[in-house]
């Protein structure tokens, strides 16, 4: 080992680093998980070069490398664990280039979400991957999780805003995949299968993005309350139906309203009261807007609406509390299911009998427009407590049951493992497993997540 | 041999068949090649179970299988040869389940593009996949090559309508890839990786489709001629600029207009002339069609623009013409390859040299919105003349010089295997083998196709 980490000093220099409090950076993430023990060493990549003779140390001694951005995941993927190295892209930070004319940019994977999009903003452009930690997220994190957020029923998600990526695989070689061209259908599509491959395949060590306009013309908010979920689920999927397509619609069930009203110090609604925000943009925005208000009051709700912007940021009060509110509660365990448009209210009845029957408060809030659920599992302690992890085996099974999938955009890391070949199929897992070796025949590309 | 094909007569009985008539049709694709020799047997597949008897037999015995559909590649992709097997799903068209709540199809992937869309109109829904070939080509063949069409720079390539597969393996093992909900990120997106690999990787025998909502509002059209291509050029680039974005965008350049005005019978313009047709389409057609008119006279343009949908069809017929008026000058190869948009006025400056230089009529079309050309190439007799080849190889080098591809919407299949690692590189390719090998590890799904 030593001589490992004499190799590394020579090939990076400063970048590597096995000071304490740096090793134990590196053992969590943003998923309430902590690794037994920490890793070997931590490199702090400045350059492709870098990442590439790490790479081909790693790979002829047979080290595991944990590919790693800023440390924001949900799902423990970036976690490291003793005799592991870590390899942080986080120090890559340059745009590269932005080509207005042709709408890409080409960016180091470093570069912060929000950071590339205040930089794209001023050009009327952006890109348009919104994952709620876009202020703290890398790009390359984004990439390599596959990353949703808020807009992506309207804009979609990651994989539709990434034509290109440079990429470090486990024996040091760099390949350049994809194109810069809008379309381009040469050899199998390895860009697609890189993107949210949570760091097994390869290191993401630059890519050439998809930048879009910006909307244009106002954005109407719509802060909505019913009496039940059931209301409010129903009023979310006729302005689907009625083929009106919100930037955002977003569903906050009983459980996580009262707390979040509480949080807030506001008074509290009615037993089961339910909230439905929904924001609609571009240049039908203010008749959109006006539609789904119709279908709103229609359906039993109770709604304010706004074209003002700080009316409508002060309309978003109440989902965006969301996150602090249930860390005010205790630890939270974000879950991350997603369902046909057409279930989630039966996904949401299944979520307050599982609640019921383990006695866990479950909190949630859902991306109406794609089927994405967020149940936040409320625990107290360092350790995610086994009565939690049986509720949220319960939760994917009844996803499951329901057509749906066990994450719709966190990714799987080490939290979700367990329950990959429920929703694969072993037979699927097992052609999974032989891809990842043609990647990384030795296995040194972050060993124990996913698969 | 004979065994092989009893085996297979008792598997799928009537669904096999050595008539000269079937086997001769599977020697060609619409790419204008044609194979050495017939194929051994065509089964033409009526269920799922067959496509795996099919695979299991084939796999035991180690005969080479080629998927087919309708036939309609551009590129030798489904052309099979002595001693090989094809097995198509042109057959199984049945539209299993349309979720109008989901906005999501369930299919057999021979049902025709067009048979599929006429069955979803009524319901204000649409697949937005749009090959020119859409009368006559099939949905698992628009997935199987990840096909664009006019449509794609606003409403995206077959990549981005396909929620999950069903696919049968090499050994006959069935796998359900992807899923129904709009967002997943579990496990490696193997999805992704299906779209566009050519039947190397599986047979297609099932898929989800995402839906979205027909636009709704008027059309209006523009067809537009400038006096020369980059004026046309750069009036496309312009409207792009001003953050425009509509549904279609065409560039006919002087050799092909001359070619169609002719085949149609209509006076000649000024020699130079280019053609450039706008459809805007959604709630802002009317203006985003106005402001598209501005940017086209203020560059020398002159213009007919109309909402009405019958004076929509005459304005769309020149371009329309394009196909048949070159099949009118002789045997046509039609190229695809794609630059970024920039780049369209080098990239016809380009293609004019090397037509100058080879003596060859490359009259070309391109969808200025993605930056996908089509260079026609001309010649008379049975096979590609080794010219048109030596042309077509100055082609691509000049489109990849660009920052371009090979391909934007055709694929790989014979055509353009030659310049597969040109585009790629050599450890690029190898990645991919080692992949197709994972799939498919005796090597039996469409060898010779893409590497």
């Amino acid at each position: 080992m030593t001589d490992v980490l004499a190799q590394l000093q020579s090939a990076v220099g400063g970048s590597l680093s096995i000071e304490p409090v740096m090793l134990e950076s590196a053992r969590s993430d943003k998923s309430g998980q902590r690794s037994v023990s920490p890793p070997l060493a931590v490199v702090t990549a400045r350059s492709v070069e870098q990442v590439q003779a790490v790479m081909r140390i790693a790979h002829e001694h047979r080290i595991p490398v944990v590919p790693r951005g800023a440390g924001t995941g949900l799902t423990g993927g970036a976690m490291a664990r003793g005799g592991e190295l870590v390899l942080s892209t986080a120090g890559m930070t340059r745009v590269l280039e932005i080509d207005e004319a042709d709408q890409v940019a080409v960016v180091e994977p470093g570069i912060l979400n929000a950071d590339l999009n205040r930089t794209l903003e001023p050009l009327g452009l952006r890109w348009a991957p919104d994952p709620a930690s876009r202020e703290i997220s890398t790009v390359g994190g984004n990439i390599a999780t596959n990353a949703g957020g808020l807009l992506c029923a309207k804009y979609g998600v990651t994989r539709e805003a990434v034509l290109g990526l440079e990429v470090v695989l486990a024996d040091g070689t760099l390949l350049r995949l994809g194109h810069r061209t809008v379309k381009g259908v040469t050899g199998l599509d390895l860009t697609a299968l890189m993107i949210g491959s949570e760091g097994t395949l390869g290191v993401i060590v630059g890519a050439t993005l998809k930048l879009t306009p910006l909307p244009t013309g106002a954005v109407a908010t719509i802060a909505a309350y019913f009496s039940t979920i059931e209301q409010a689920a129903a009023a979310s999927a006729a302005i689907t139906a009625a083929r009106l397509r919100p930037a955002a619609m977003e569903l906050v069930d009983p459980q996580a309203l009262a707390g979040i009203l509480q949080y807030l110090g506001l008074p509290q609604r009615q037993a089961g009261s339910a909230h439905l925000l929904v924001q609609t943009d571009g240049d039908a925005a203010e008749e959109e807007g006006r539609d789904a208000l119709a279908i709103i009051s229609r359906l039993g709700g109770t709604a304010s609406v706004t074209t003002d912007p700080e009316e409508g940021e002060r309309l978003l009060a109440v989902r965006r509390a969301m996150h602090p509110a249930m860390e005010a509660q205790g630890q939270v365990l974000i879950e991350d299911i997603a369902v046909p448009r057409s279930q989630l209210v039966a996904m949401f009845a299944a979520i307050r009998r599982i609640s019921e029957r383990y006695g866990v408060a479950i909190p949630t809030v859902a991306h109406a427009g794609d089927g994405n659920l967020h149940p936040n599992l409320i625990y107290t302690g360092d350790e995610v407590p086994e009565v939690i992890w049986a509720a949220a085996g319960e939760l994917f099974e009844a996803a499951l049951a329901l057509g749906g999938t066990l994450t719709g955009e966190h990714g799987i890391g080490t939290l979700k493992r367990r329950w990959l070949a429920d929703e694969l199929g072993d037979e699927q897992v097992a052609l999974q497993r032989r891809i990842k070796a043609a990647f990384d025949p030795r296995g040194i590309l972050n060993p124990g997540k996913v698969f």
